[in-house]
């Protein structure tokens, strides 16, 4: 492994082949911290290795509690995913955290920002934080965030969370890649009904109202467990629960640690865990499939100089981009 | 044309076939502004006739002036657009804007509402506007934006503003598809150069400071004006100029339009329009390619029932997704 590191620094050394004799994969099973960095590097870069790496990796996964975190920024999720971490570390469990950050650059460093600020944390072997950015497309981001979880799953992490800013679509694709989906609302968004109308309802399985000691957390709470029932949860095995906390004062976290163990329980004994793994598998093969076969027709026409025609014929208005595809479908496919 | 709508209320209608008949691609060419909207609409639904649509409107396309605006929320984007729309009206041009909000649903109504103010524009014949929401990937949200673009450009629109919140990932996707990228920032927004660096610098080709009247523009302006000149703009052929407007007041919008269109111009004149508009058309074949070669196949492995076996295996661990992607790949692939 830190032969890898070695291959980086001392490009000859990596020009002799040696360094491709060493085993990210093996590392990371054997526990190395160096190896589990280095093989969400690998991942997040979309380096050659990144495949060989995750399917070594496969095999050891799916014995983690995957916990989704998201909601607006400023809810103080940073706080509260630190404060239920403590609170897992406290009780045994080794804890990795995926913090990703989908919107705006304007907004982009916070999560490290806050990161940085949380040295406790770090300082915790037990504990293992990774950022992950916009760079590159955001189906590939939750990809990528899907498959560090899954790494870290593999090193052997208890809990795993991934903490994402907003609930948009983007934020939505993220956290599917969890078991459970903790949605962090604070008081005085603005319009709180508004909000929360638009899409949160259906991925929360557990709601926690943080910053519960300011003004309108009552409120919130009341209009958002008139949503829940609006939302038809009646006759759903699960009705999310609504917990307040004041993250920054460890207020409300126990509680709401314990819910979420709750959720997990009950989402093993009615089967429900399976369902939603499946369907999870279903769309994570669906981008792995979508992103390869992209990726594999494209090096054969580029490769072929097929490509810079096509682009030449679309942009004369010779062909059209839809019917341009449709040949290169033919073309490559049985 | 009519006919369609009909079919979409009358289901027994369509039944007989008699709805397939009608062209809706040629009605947007004739002009019909309710073929248009019913073009975009096919298009954000991903409805079976969206290709053909497509298709036939392609050969029309690439005469429009399109400008995309961005800039973090509240910075008066929507207010600037609609300034500088009927300032382009004043000159005798058709105006298209599509707006498009790829972030959280917490801030999603945001433009909507912006819109449903703004009676006078959406009164004005010579003025079509269309807003976007977050439903399916945002992958999905570039491609159709994209689309939307072409859709209102064969239609015949002069200018056509893509207006989108932020400047993260999925909003540099979007205004790709735009000639000139105007950045509209605001003083106040905290830790400016901080925001400022993260990215924006490289997609703005024409700035604006809006609401200059508020304490904190001069700064920003300094700043900006910095951070460019540190940013290597010497050596380009173009140095973004930064325009200072008070949009609801409408101060200096007519001198952020000739702004805009100088940029154009000087696009034209250097042949860099077309270097641009080639890189474009590669990224949105790449995108339809990828998307259409994903569909195609999966539709082929669902249809022989032999998807639900492989995510069975991914499952149980006997096989990983990788290797079943490869395997599907070279099943299919000549």
């Amino acid at each position: 492994m830190i032969c890898y590191g070695l291959c980086v620094a001392q490009k000859a050394t990596h020009a002799i082949g040696w360094c491709d004799k060493m085993d990210i994969a093996k590392e990371v099973l054997n526990g190395s911290r160096l190896a589990l960095s280095r093989a969400i590097t690998a991942v997040e870069n979309e380096h050659d290795d990144a495949v060989d790496i995750m399917r070594k990796l496969y095999p050891h996964t799916g014995r983690a509690f995957v916990l989704g975190i998201t909601g607006p920024p400023g809810a103080g999720k940073s706080t509260l995913t630190d404060k239920l971490a403590k609170e897992f570390r406290r009780r045994g469990k080794t804890v990795g955290i995926v913090a990703v950050d989908p919107t705006s650059p304007f907004s982009g460093g916070a999560i490290l920002g806050d990161r940085i600020r949380m040295n406790e944390l770090t300082l915790d072997e037990g504990v293992f934080i990774r950022s992950m950015g916009t760079r590159g497309s955001l189906g590939g981001l939750s990809r990528k965030t899907a498959e560090t979880v899954k790494i870290m799953d593999a090193f052997g992490k208890d809990i795993i969370f991934i903490e994402t800013v907003g609930v948009g679509q983007s934020e939505v694709d993220i956290v599917s890649a969890a078991d459970t989906t903790l949605v962090v609302l604070v008081p005085g968004l603005g319009d709180d009904i508004q909000a929360i109308k638009a899409g949160i309802l259906e991925i929360g399985d557990v709601f926690a109202i943080n910053k519960a000691d300011r003004e309108g957390a009552d409120k919130l709470n009341i209009e958002l467990n008139m949503m829940l029932d609006l939302d038809g949860n009646k006759n759903k095995e699960w009705r999310p629960p609504i917990k307040q906390t004041v993250a920054h004062q460890n207020e409300g976290v126990i509680e709401l640690l314990e819910t979420l163990e709750e959720h997990y329980e009950q989402l093993k004994s009615t089967g429900q865990l399976t369902t939603r793994r499946t369907e999870r598998t279903k769309n994570e093969l669906l981008n792995i499939l979508k992103n390869e076969i992209g990726n594999y027709v494209l090096g054969k026409i580029t490769e072929s100089g097929q490509f810079d025609k096509l682009v030449k014929d679309v942009e004369g208005r010779i062909d059209d981009p839809y019917s341009v595809v449709n040949t290169i479908i033919k073309d490559m496919l049985k």
